[in-house]
């Protein structure tokens, strides 16, 4: 989902009324980043609070390469990483996620080996169909085991597009919800679905609602289920004791536009690029008779800040023995303060970006591959600036292209190298790239081997539901990231 | 003024409380468009409720050219021409324009000659500061006479970009309403303000107070100044009897991006063209007590509907003499109706597009000639459209260009047109053009002429301030329109 997907955004359908709600009453943020253009490593990033070139969500096989988790990756979330559910854990929170992990698939990356309590969903995301013989459908979990596979047992209609698994997510959500304030027990409800994704789909009743296509219809019901999630805390009684925040992991996939990629309303690109259309995001947080109801903020923030917001909601601190990359909101949620704090655009093992206040420097351009341009590839359709949405890497580390994001924040007129504005803004962004850098311990990365045989195969539980597969002949090889 | 030019709008600074309010109290339209995608016609079809090319707002020097008009051109408004405040005298009016006029500056087009009873503004737009030799300072009016000149006697700094104009129309707009109000007369005021216009300006309270820079400190002082008039109706008990509705004539224009040019959202190309970033502006209705607060409609709307609501309002019929293009949007603002109707989206002579329901089809294309194009003149910068942002006047007749704008906002993927979505939805286009150009009577074109001779040399009263301008030699031409 992109910026630009909300009415509250500016989407000009403003089909999400129960979104444009939770911001009337909560607090809208309109500079509000992932920590990556693409899933995997902005999921690790929000868990960890750490960067994924810290937790190790990238790859070295190519120069600033996107990297995420598909079937066949060896890698996934190292044992020494410490996540947010963990944490919560010492607090007495039940932690529960829904919907896509994707932080790695073998066995010792399990979510509940990593500090949730309960899991419904699955590992990865929902391409396919598969025969089961190149590759396996994705399974779908109930806790440590597998209940079924995607397109078996989970339906996803790719002609009509229709697929209920929204309202699987919302209703296990909902019973979740019951069953935590039943028991008064706190709990972290991770509802981490996968609709908006490429393919596309929703269940029947919103199919053909959106003045957008199907891909409306999928925001459509994302947006009735947050309604219902809201409203169910609300009438359980709940609400002011619940932090909700809304948000997404990447930029719409302006590939897939326009029938399955959404929009970034005035910015440039899309997922897959450090532009401000690749990471910059939709966010919201709600908490009735906490937060003031239509508060906007212009906090830079980041998915990563979620993971130390929590913690200081629980009355916990961050892990003191490594570098935490995500800072507390609260200051800025429930007293309206602004915190002073870069934002680093990371695409693979490259800073490709900085953004200071309304500047942003970029290091490095890159769109895609002249290569995979002239295959139709395009992650900036219908949008062109030149020396900027380049289709070569450009390194501009000796003069970097700044942009002044409140002027200018499509990102099309970079500043003058020679003028006084560009000499002073530099100056203060250069320091703290080097800062970043000089302290900077690139954790081991995990995305760089693949490997047919570690694909969901015979996952746990595939027995009771004469689900296994043969698993082929390991044959570890680098992983291909052309992005 | 943009579309994306205010929060409510998704501008991503936000900015605009006032305006924001305006909306979340009123009702938002977001599919609201201008007759033109320039300022005087736009202007003169609000004022007429009639397409540019009827009222003779357009130019026959060239095929699908943007007109204006300037201090040298010979036309303006039709005395055959029937304009609101003419019409609403009838029913008791005090009618009032605060700022720019645009219809015309030789003594038969004088807006006291056309309906109106005061008027505080000037004739054309601020651009200057010019000599008195080669061309006049444009001329401020004081109702009948001019009280003294843009630059000479009302400060425009191009440097600091400070001016107090906004101001004086504010205040003169508080004034009118207060003695309005006293007299218990109704009144129309069309406060036609020319602040966002290049060059530039706000008053220096509001100077560096925006994220945006100098364009958004304008954008600022709007915002503001509409918020004072709604509090001051509010405050003299006359609000839940005024209607106010907030537009503007003509998309941002990204040519003056980003320092003195504002956003068009997610919209393609900006003023000049017919894309939608050109035509399709920010609109708000505000009536409390009458129009459901925090009300969205996505009626397609257009400024000259803005004619006939006003008529309506007022409990006028519209001239049954002649064909009018508004229509009355009181059954949409208060009862939430969605009239079926299309928008033609004309340059000078020629129909360039049509919208109807959320398809649209573009008839010709054109952004700007490759002649301009390669003197920097860009109306789409970063935007780059294949076979739809062209360079030269492309003609679609026969197979017109589809685009879906629910899908597809931004207009960047055309239809197939082998698709039966395309058959059908052209066919009812078809349809639509067939009937308009049947019964379409051009009127006499008033933006073909130029002469210097004409200029604002002397306009009444510059005796008593001693600044007549010695008028030259008669020399007509045809005006030169490269747009």
């Amino acid at each position: 989902m992109g910026w630009g997907d909300l009415g509250a955004f500016g989407e000009p359908s403003k089909e999400t009324p129960n979104l444009d709600r939770m911001a009337a009453e909560g607090m809208l943020f309109l500079d509000f980043y992932t920590a990556s253009p693409l899933c995997s490593p902005s999921r690790a990033a929000l868990l960890t609070g750490r960067l994924p070139v810290r937790n190790g969500f990238y790859t070295t096989n190519g120069h600033a390469r996107n990297a995420y988790t598909p079937q066949d990756i060896v890698g996934g979330i190292p044992d020494s990483e410490l996540l947010l559910p963990e944490l919560l854990k010492k607090a007495g929170y039940i932690n529960k996620i829904i919907g896509k992990w994707h932080l790695g698939h073998r066995p010792q990356f399990h979510p509940l080996k990593h500090g949730f309590d309960e899991w419904f969903g699955s590992p990865n995301c929902h391409f396919g169909p598969y025969d089961n013989r190149e590759r396996p459908n994705i399974p779908v979990y109930r806790d440590w085991e597998m209940i079924g596979r995607y397109y078996e047992d989970f339906k996803i209609d790719l002609k009509t597009g229709e697929a209920n698994l929204t309202q699987l997510y919302l209703q296990e959500a909902l019973d979740f919800i019951s069953k935590q304030q039943a028991s008064q027990q706190p709990f972290f409800l991770y509802w981490a679905i996968d609709a908006t994704h490429a393919p596309v789909y929703a269940s029947k009743r919103f199919l053909g609602t959106s003045q957008r296509g199907l891909y409306g219809d999928a925001v459509r019901e994302i947006d009735d289920s947050v309604g219902k999630i809201l409203n169910h805390l609300q009438k359980l009684g709940i609400s002011e004791n619940t932090f909700v925040f809304f948000t997404s992991d990447n930029g719409a996939a302006l590939i897939s536009a326009p029938k399955q990629g959404g929009s970034n309303g005035p910015f440039l690109c899309g997922k897959q690029t450090t532009f401000e259309g690749g990471m910059r995001e939709p966010a919201i947080a709600w908490w009735p008779g906490r937060i003031p109801a239509g508060g906007v903020s212009h906090q830079l923030g980041n998915v990563m800040d979620l993971f130390s917001t929590s913690l200081s909601l629980a009355g916990l601190q961050p892990p003191s023995d490594r570098q935490i990359d995500g800072i507390d909101l609260l200051p800025v949620i429930l007293q309206g303060q602004l915190i002073d704090r870069p934002i680093f655009y990371y695409r693979g093992n490259e800073l490709m970006a900085v953004r200071a206040g309304l500047y942003k420097a970029h290091y490095w351009t890159w769109s895609n591959s002249w290569e995979e341009h002239s295959k139709g590839i395009d992650f900036c359709p219908g949008q062109s600036v030149s020396g900027v949405t380049t289709h070569t890497q450009e390194e501009h580390t000796y003069l970097p292209l700044l942009f002044h994001l409140g002027r200018d924040p499509g990102e099309k007129f970079p500043l003058s190298f020679a003028s006084e504005e560009y000499q002073r803004a530099l100056e203060h962004i250069s320091g703290l790239v080097q800062q970043h850098k000089a302290t900077l311990v690139p954790g081991q990365p995990q995305l760089n081997v693949c490997d047919q045989a570690v694909m969901n195969w015979s996952p746990p539980g595939c027995e009771k539901l004469g689900k296994c597969l043969k698993v082929p002949e390991s044959d570890p090889k680098k992983c291909s990231w052309p992005h």
